[in-house]
């Protein structure tokens, strides 16, 4: 293990994290907010302990695939522990292992909160809250290869621990130019969003906050009752749409950008995943009108909704934990299907599941005639067996954290809806569950226990498992190296 | 597809269930009951489409693994459907889905009822009511085989459809000698079981019916209450024991009678199976004693639980439905491991969760070394990568069919809990869940529709997805041939 590698790009990272935090000091400046002083205490640790650790120059130059994982967890882990200081240095929130919850949940894009009341918060720190989403979305290790130029070999590794999705594939030949072009789509997009929400009449603040929370599908909200507060139709009907978009591989506004709109279109998980928000809006829709709203309410509420959490934003138009059970159903199974390979989404990923599916249906068929060779197919290509059995094993690993968590949740004596959906929502990035965790809930009543290890689903579950994984391993859980 | 030599099978099964009949029916003359003219109304009609069945005489006598998985798939649903016309015949159950249902139940060892008021039932139908669980314990298909002898090539297709298991061994060279030393060692136990039951204070009749239940691991119960009912700790005890035996392979059962100890103590499934039935009796038993019952009490609740549980029987010596929330999630958490591979248990299997652990730990270490080659043992054997790849896909399928069935399910409107755990209780072949369906509840409120979709669930769990997926397939969902 190249050490000194290790903490000098741990060192870059802390010290970009100090340099954002600026962004949050000037909000409150045009606020007169006093916690900008929070942040610039924050700021200060920060950029000292960075200092220090990229003063480790590596002697040696190589990064390989287990330091690319170890910077990536370590990272993320890191960027946590100090963003979560403003918030427990100004008082908002008055334990640190809530502002720790807090921090991760935003960097994870997950939008799980501990707090009861948002609106009573400085704006300072509501924009850093939702800021989190913003730099976790498209990962912030994406955004070092994006604005410092490295040797090839290191940043793929760097990459792949990062993005989404069980193959990554560069858009371009060089790392950096692709990790450039990525967060160009996502600047674009978000600040098109916000000139959307102004428009249809939301506060400039809100509608930057809606935003973060939109583009890193994440869910925070600076209304305590989330996007349903502003009781505006049109904004919920933008939202919806660009929550789908957001749940879309970022690889396809490329193919846009460069004019191959065949390819683009043409793209499997894509229809997948469209297919499964009609159907899944389809199934809602038809409940709430039979039970509940009028036709076009009911479209508007199973769109959004369905939206919200398939791209795992968790935002809500409605506390849907008051829904009939069948919707409950459809959210909870879309919940673990989660967004594209390759956007800003969390779960398990459209095209992880596809590949499941489609494993499940030739292993009936290779039952019937074992001597069959039938190969699975993702975009007309053939996938090697090797990515096709890392994709279950890897829904094992998850389901099996899953189990372990709930049981470790389950401690805190809460029913077994909360338990289970708390776990669920956490490592799939989504952010509300159902019963106390619903909606209108929020994670406060849990012990620091479970807020610890729902912080470790979510890091599990954005950073794909490996890299959280192997920080434990290195704690000798499950090392033999 | 050798359609004649389908029949030609399915013929003897019916006719061997015919024959079965008989039994309730001397039962039924024991007490003096009427009901006996409902189990010869279906002897006649059994026998008489068995035979039909079995004169379609094969022209080839060619039995590929397609065949066996056939036979064997549409064996267990015919089985069950003609099995529960003495229920409905005789107006125990008044209408014919919930008779189908508590067979379905009966036959796959799940032991979920429809059921409010047992103990009311008349005993021919209540012996038959368990003795389903017998015969579907060690499988109809094994007892076929263990009584006609057959062409080698044809038997061992068959056993691999109905036998537990990711990997079926033959315990001697040949099947048919296989099957008879495994229904030996079954009824032996069983007989064992109901001899030490009757000591200890149980009436004959509830030995038999309790030792059926046990043997099988299905949990059907003479009692309202389930063992609860009887109020005796020896018994409870006892069935504890045994329903610890039943959960184990039964090839170690083998080699303790051919005195290879050595061998069979090395058992790595078995040390997996004792270890965590310890971890859980442990965790369980800390907590009863902490928040409800004395030590002892709270040993002999919580082994009793977690043997039934874990072995997929599904008996209860209390309400566990109303323990704290860890307990409940230990226990949800066993019903998915199940019982070892070649035991009567549903669930997973000890060995495919194994698999599943050393896999996952496998990943990360390949992770951090990508060109690392790492082999996963099971008894010190190296297992096959396509043995690996097999398990996980199984996995993966299974909690497939678990999401699709509980959006199905949530159609009838109960609570999260209700919902969830009545399709994880019935596709693992469990039998009481949580909420509604907890020990204290049954299944009789949930609408048609649900009962068929949680029958398919008990077949499916029972005999490890593939023929029923391949029956679902043959009527054009799954197939392409």
């Amino acid at each position: 293990m190249n050490y000194r590698k290790v903490a000098h790009y741990l060192g870059i990272i802390l010290l970009i994290e100090a340099a954002l935090m600026f962004l949050p000091v000037a909000v409150g400046l045009i606020y007169r907010e006093k916690q900008i002083v929070s942040f610039l205490i924050t700021i200060g640790i920060v950029a000292a302990v960075g200092a220090i650790l990229y003063k480790r120059k590596p002697k040696k130059n190589n990064l390989y695939s287990k330091e690319g994982y170890m910077i990536v967890g370590l990272a993320w882990l890191l960027m946590s522990a100090f963003g979560a200081l403003p918030m427990f240095i100004s008082g908002s929130v008055s334990n640190y292992i809530d502002a720790f919850f807090e921090t991760v949940s935003g960097f994870t894009t997950t939008g799980s909160t501990i707090l009861s009341d948002i609106e009573s918060l400085p704006r300072c720190i509501l924009f850093w809250r939702s800021f989190t989403h913003f730099i976790g979305g498209m990962g912030i290790l994406v955004f070092v290869l994006a604005v410092i130029p490295r040797s090839e070999g290191s940043s793929i590794h760097i990459m792949k621990a990062e993005v989404p999705g069980p193959v990554v594939g560069k858009l371009v030949s060089k790392v950096t130019v692709t990790a450039r072009i990525l967060y160009g789509i996502y600047i674009g997009m978000t600040v098109l969003l916000i000139i959307l929400l102004k428009i249809v009449g939301l506060p400039l603040f809100d509608s930057v906050i809606s935003a973060f929370g939109t583009a890193g599908t994440g869910g925070f909200s600076v209304m305590n009752n989330s996007i349903e507060g502003y009781q505006n139709p049109a904004a919920e009907v933008i939202i919806s749409i660009f929550m789908l978009l957001f749940g879309l591989n970022f690889n396809l506004y490329y193919l846009l950008l460069i004019k191959q709109w065949r390819s683009a279109l043409k793209d499997e998980e894509m229809r997948w995943y469209l297919g499964i928000i009609a159907a899944a809006t389809f199934i809602i829709t038809l409940d709430l009108t039979v039970t509940r709203h009028p036709f076009g309410e009911s479209v508007r509420y199973a769109f959004f909704q369905v939206t919200s959490i398939i791209s795992t934003t968790g935002f809500s138009s409605v506390d849907y934990d008051l829904w009939p059970s069948i919707t409950k159903a459809v959210l909870l199974v879309l919940m673990f299907i989660g967004g594209c390979t390759g956007s800003t989404g969390g779960g398990l990923k459209v095209q992880r599941t596809a590949v499941l599916i489609k494993n499940s249906l030739r292993s009936v068929r290779k039952a019937a005639n074992p001597r069959r060779v039938e190969t699975i197919k993702m975009n007309g290509r053939t996938l090697d067996e090797t990515i096709v059995s890392g994709i279950t094993g890897y829904f094992a690993m998850f389901m099996m954290i899953v189990a372990l968590s709930v049981i470790i949740v389950a401690l805190d004596g809460f029913d077994l809806t909360t338990t289970l959906t708390s776990v669920f929502t956490c490592i799939n990035n989504v952010g509300p569950g159902f019963a106390l965790v619903g909606p209108a809930g929020n994670f406060s009543d849990f012990s620091y226990l479970s807020k610890i290890v729902l912080s470790f689903n979510m890091l599990a579950g954005r950073l794909e498992l490996i890299p959280i994984m192997m920080l434990f391993s290195k704690l000798g859980i499950a090392s033999d190296s």
